[in-house]
């Protein structure tokens, strides 16, 4: 399988400046990105909300001391947003840099090497919960502005930062946010870093993302357990009515039996589908890696394909009834399940939800009593790669990198992406660091040093090759007129 | 709907002496009860395992105090049995009485209405953990026998107690207890008290039960969550396999799908069936006592046959990935389910675990790891009863309530009773007196009072007219020749 390039490979001159003082202060970054991971920010579970705002206060503190104007605390319905900017580069380009510093819960505790937010360096890995997903890309922007101003007293560009808390719970409140704070995010562009490299950990950018639908079923029988001896036979158990609304919900060849899922499915051309056929992907050791026994996708497709491409249906959750070890002879009052679906242009996930939910009550036994409830949404984006931000970033990651990025698409959702493409019309550049074998969203969550470590120099290349852009006219324009999608 | 007779009704006339005892110590007897039940003896949970002991402990002092001999507690591999006899009464029969006074686990937690180790009496009912289930029973054995003894100095016949420490998790070690001890359990029949009423609380011997086969599911995926963006569609999902697997082993008309499953059924005969159609048992009511939008019987069958003569399969309780508020975007590592089937005769609950075994592994998708196990087993029973212990409790019933008691096929389960009919041979008699709404294995477990206080008398009832009987010939030659079955 090829390989990222060695950190000694030659790749093009850069600012020797900036360079010695990344050497200079090494050590001091990597304490600096361990101390940001000790903060426990689940955005997921309420009592972590004070450690929400302690991540929070923490960035605004460096962005401050760093030399960002208007570092504050943003307050929002949920968790806060942390804004800043440095806009003392006229006529060079804007943009707004988006980064999240919430992160997932850590259950299943018990299969974390060590405490997930106890993080720790070793064999040239940063493992610890937010380790990749999102505080060490967050991170790299701060440690790369501050290369720059301090080295120069100044930034090449003109930068926005849009840090938020609330991208693992659908960033249910960065869309009031953005409307509310439209006037300070004019910009020519929105650059997310929240993606990751090709499998193999090969330089890429990613253009475009699923959208994402998740939901929650809940399969209600009788008001509390009942005895499975006493009253097995004679009515529906809601266990059982759950894993036959499920089975329902898939045929055995991967296609979601969902009525009309697929009628806005843009399908990937002829063209699109050899060019993924041509990425360097191998399959078997895919499968090895993540230590399955056998790949499983749609009948017809690819599962490189599947995992980019094609709309999904995945189970994240279920529970109903006894769960302990031993016997407990019982039908449980009820069972739940967590069911979400990646979206891929054109699907609008409001209307699959409906869809959605109007198959399961349709196939649901007539002795329980079910609800499908919708946990949040987000629509799927594209970047239009011939745009002059996402041309300078794809030269950033050929200099830095010495080979040619990868365009690739990506399975996950950044619920954001769409909403600064849909609300403020900004062009989209996702422009992530991490190792695809990162364990992001799962035990063991950890960033590669060097993806870290060249993820830093790239982002000081692609503002010094933007500084070097005059703003374009359509800057102005997109601010001015973007109106809500 | 039919009830059971009033407390004042008038019934056959009963030892004055006894009566008036049982009078006067009315408070001391429901204290004891509630002080049996505060001590938390669930069996499946190890970290009770020293409340199992304090459990025996009391309950063999209790023997002792009121008179018993030999009560002692007995060590097993699991939680001890308590034995005790009673055997000054030369001529007459000899009995063995079981009960249990281990527990059922109390989860969910949130759903009682009391702590269920903190029980009450309100409105005549005994609300707590055990209340029914089978301390409740047990409690009254005790008191039936301090009873007599402390007005008559004696027993009417002869005892053997042996009270189990492990029914709700398949009396694994009861087996092996019963054979040690073969010599000290010679016996004319076996009582056992851990069953109840008919629907409306008419007074019932429980002529037949189901048996049970439990066993769990486990479907292994990779060993760490996967992000569902980044690989759904590309991987089998475990919680997805599993659903699929469960709605594989029964149709929606109820019928199971395991290969053989039914092979050895004895289907009720059009009279036997005929007798249940002729049952009191109003089916609207039982909905709406349960509290559930619609019966489901299997098709062909009506709900009270499938609760009693038909075979059944359950899931127990299911768990898998994220259980959490909010949104997890995972493809869990695994996913796991408890499984039982209730078995008639003359089901083989060994068989039948390897036909579902069989038939599990036969339907599972090939992306994941799928393993079955067997947690347990007990055969269906049926009491004889023509047998005269079995027409002495119906004689003793239709004395105390007025009322011809029904004779019911139940559906749960009693493991041990399939023990004592094939490995010591004894007649086997379920006499119990719970009423069926007790919420056994459920939150807000209770016993009625009037039930409790009556089945002590129908106790001291069946004691004196058994020992009004000469032991049997049969006695000696069942105690003698008891093979293991």
């Amino acid at each position: 399988m090829p390989s990222m390039p060695d950190d000694d490979s030659p790749t093009a001159a850069f600012d020797p400046a900036v360079e010695a003082y990344l050497d200079r202060t090494r050590a001091a970054r990597h304490e600096s990105y361990l101390e940001l991971l000790r903060i426990p920010s689940i955005s997921a579970l309420p009592e972590h909300a004070p450690d929400l705002r302690r991540a929070a206060g923490w960035i605004a503190s460096e962005l401050a001391r760093i030399g960002f104007d208007h570092a504050e605390v943003s307050d929002t319905a949920g968790h806060p947003v942390v804004y800043a900017d440095w806009l003392h580069a006229p006529g060079a380009p804007t943009v707004v840099v988006y980064c999240h510093y919430d992160v997932q819960p850590v259950d299943p505790i018990g299969a974390w090497e060590t405490t997930p937010f106890d993080p720790f360096i070793r064999d040239g890995r940063v493992v610890g919960r937010g380790a990749a997903d999102d505080k060490g890309q967050l991170h790299l922007h701060l440690r790369a502005a501050e290369a720059l101003l301090a080295t120069r007293g100044r930034l090449p560009l003109n930068i926005r930062i849009v840090f938020e808390g609330e991208e693992e719970v659908t960033s249910a409140n960065l869309g009031p946010w953005l409307e509310a704070n439209r006037d300070r995010l004019a910009a020519d562009a929105v650059i997310i870093s929240d993606t990751g490299f090709f499998e193999g950990n090969l330089p890429a950018l990613t253009v475009a993302l699923r959208g994402n639908l998740y939901t929650q079923i809940d399969v209600v029988g009788s008001p509390v357990d009942l005895h499975s001896g006493g009253f097995g036979g004679a009515v529906e158990n809601p266990a059982n009515a759950l894993a036959h609304i499920i089975a329902g919900l898939k045929d055995r060849d991967g296609r979601i039996l969902v009525p009309g899922f697929y009628d806005e499915v843009v399908e990937p051309s002829p063209q699109e589908r050899f060019e993924i056929s041509c990425l360097p992907f191998d399959e078997d050791a895919f499968r090895d890696e993540i230590g399955v026994r056998a790949l499983a996708p749609e009948r017809g497709w690819t599962a490189l394909e599947c995992k980019a491409v094609r709309p999904t249906l995945d189970v994240n959750g279920l529970w109903g009834g006894f769960q302990g070890d031993g016997q407990k002879t019982i039908i449980p009052a009820s069972a739940h399940a967590k069911v979400s679906c990646r979206m891929v242009p054109n699907q609008d996930p409001g209307v699959i939800f409906e869809r959605f939910r109007d198959h399961v009550l349709r196939i649901a036994p007539p002795g329980v009593s079910v609800e499908v409830h919708n946990l949040g949404t987000a629509r799927p984006v594209r970047t239009d790669t011939s745009h002059p931000v996402a041309q300078a970033a794809l030269a950033a990651l050929r200099g830095e990198f010495g080979v040619e990025p990868l365009l690739i698409r990506a399975g996950g959702t950044i619920g954001v992406a769409s909403m600064f493409v849909e609300q403020l019309r900004l062009p989209l550049v996702m422009l992530g660091f991490t190792n695809p074998d990162d364990n992001a969203h799962a035990p063991n969550e950890f960033m590669r040093l060097e993806n870290y470590e060249r993820g830093l120099r790239t982002i000081c290349r692609l503002w010094d090759d933007l500084g070097a852009m005059a703003a374009s006219g359509a800057a102005a324009q997109a601010a001015g007129t973007g109106a809500r999608g």
